[in-house]
């Protein structure tokens, strides 16, 4: 797959509530043909963006899963960047109605209004919607199972338009309105011949999508949601050992992300989100590749193309 | 001079409004006696903690020189993360009162009143006042000059009781009470002779002190309050060559705090707080040296012991 058409993620803090010098909180870049959406954001984020070279003056849109400070206390010094850096395009930030309401309080940390770019907030709807779309992709939310409202998000890549085999068009003498018609998916009748759109395109490549749940509870809710997606991002934060306190905080176990991998028939899964209390997890991957071997730890500066 | 009799600066955050991987926002960790005191608190700061292995439980007593997002955005992740490792006794904050009414709103990042412990606010005074004392040191406030109201810290050494002569002790066979009169400071007259306390005691090391200056237009003022300090921090912002940013932005060059430091008669001077602009900031140790020669180049894990 060319740059161009690029489909990722870079994992910028693959930590839970309590940060590390190793595990930053939550953050990351998904980006889909150069464009980079910012998924999360805690506390030093922007410095990991300066660390893994991310040219984050080119980020237009920002989802918030929720408001626990370790998804979200990086967004008042970006911000506060993003001014003192002289932007002046508009930002989109799809988050609860809550940070809102924050950001535009008398005594929020940043004044919004004082800012040289427009902030657009967008509520996090309750159920399953497509919040947003482009030329290139749909991004969907949807209910994740956590102590507070928790959005889940699935970007999904959308169909590009077929390559027309070159040799045709010179073969049938193609006119421009034939070639847009064929690009647009029709079958074309030339003296009395019918050739069909499959035999005068190269085949597309499979749509890509990518999920990322954090932070949840095991819920087989989000399974349909997530079928057959390229990349799962799922929180791991408990090994099975500690699944009492994954239960009473509403997180998952590295099993638990195993088994919804495996049961959305995903085609990767990557885990993170460790509790600080493991220096190690090399354990936490045996756990959920127990139940789905194609599983991957996440770690900072982590990059997964899709 | 003794652990137990510690007097120092450990740098946690050396940059400036534009956090970069190598300078942090401001934070430094203020120790004296064993006991390690916040002095601002920007993002990343509970982060900078743990790389530098600070032992942040036994922070008591935080002071943000002002509300500006460098100096406070990481105050919202260390609240959290002291009541995720439960911490049960009381934290004081000196700040401007409108960190307390952020904290204390509605819509505050962190619910206060949820807090396992207890947030105790001092606020700010605009004058020159003694905030703080216990056993060791006496906190100092002070008025900086810079676009929003800025306070300096001068954190002096309290005088300590000097130790005995042990050959006193037992040539003047001196009893209990006659002891503590000496280390109280007192001449002692026995059978009609007078011996005076400094024939009796050890002499005292001079009491040291540490002011901290960030973010400040160059202000003689402060002057006569830092006078004689034995560590000056000072901001330096800009090279001579941007004194114009300087002065529209209320921030000092770093010939400003050399100015500074030598009209104060400061032992050592330490400098940080450099724009993102300089990626080297050889240039500016110079032009501080220029006019107080024993300056140093502070940077994110200094440790400097007064």
């Amino acid at each position: 797959m060319s740059t161009k058409m690029n489909f990722k993620i870079h994992i910028l803090g693959s930590g839970s509530a309590l940060p590390t010098i190793k595990r930053f909180a939550t953050a990351q870049i998904f980006t889909a043909y150069e464009e980079p959406y910012l998924i999360d954001c805690g506390e030093g984020t922007q410095i990991q963006m300066r660390r893994f070279r991310i040219k984050f003056g080119k980020i237009k849109n920002i989802f918030i899963s929720h408001l626990h400070g370790d998804h979200y206390f990086g967004i008042f010094g970006l911000l506060s960047s993003y001014n003192l850096l002289g932007r002046t395009s508009q930002l989109n930030i799809f988050a609860h109605k809550e940070l809102e309401s924050l950001l535009k309080s008398e005594f929020s940390p940043i004044i919004i209004e004082e800012l040289n770019f427009k902030v657009n907030f967008h509520q996090l709807p309750e159920n399953e919607t497509v919040i947003f779309e482009n030329k290139r992709i749909t991004v969907k939310s949807f209910p994740l199972k956590h102590r507070i409202k928790t959005c889940g998000f699935l970007f999904t890549e959308k169909p590009r338009q077929p390559n027309i085999i070159k040799e045709k068009i010179q073969e049938l003498n193609l006119t421009v309105p034939q070639i847009l018609d064929v690009k647009a998916g029709k079958d074309l009748e030339i003296d009395g011949i019918l050739h069909k759109n499959s035999d005068l395109t190269t085949p597309l490549p499979a749509l890509r999508s990518y999920a990322f749940c954090s932070d949840t509870a095991y819920s087989e809710n989000i399974i349909p949601i997530i079928k057959d997606v390229d990349l799962l991002y799922h929180e791991a934060t408990f090994s099975e050992s500690d699944a009492s306190n994954a239960e009473k905080t509403f997180h998952s176990t590295a099993s638990d992300a195993g088994k919804i991998a495996k049961q959305a028939n995903a085609k990767q899964l990557v885990i993170a989100h460790f509790s600080s209390r493991y220096p190690q997890v090399d354990f936490l991957l045996k756990e959920a590749q127990e139940h789905f071997p194609n599983t991957f730890v996440g770690f900072d500066g982590m990059e997964i193309e899709m």
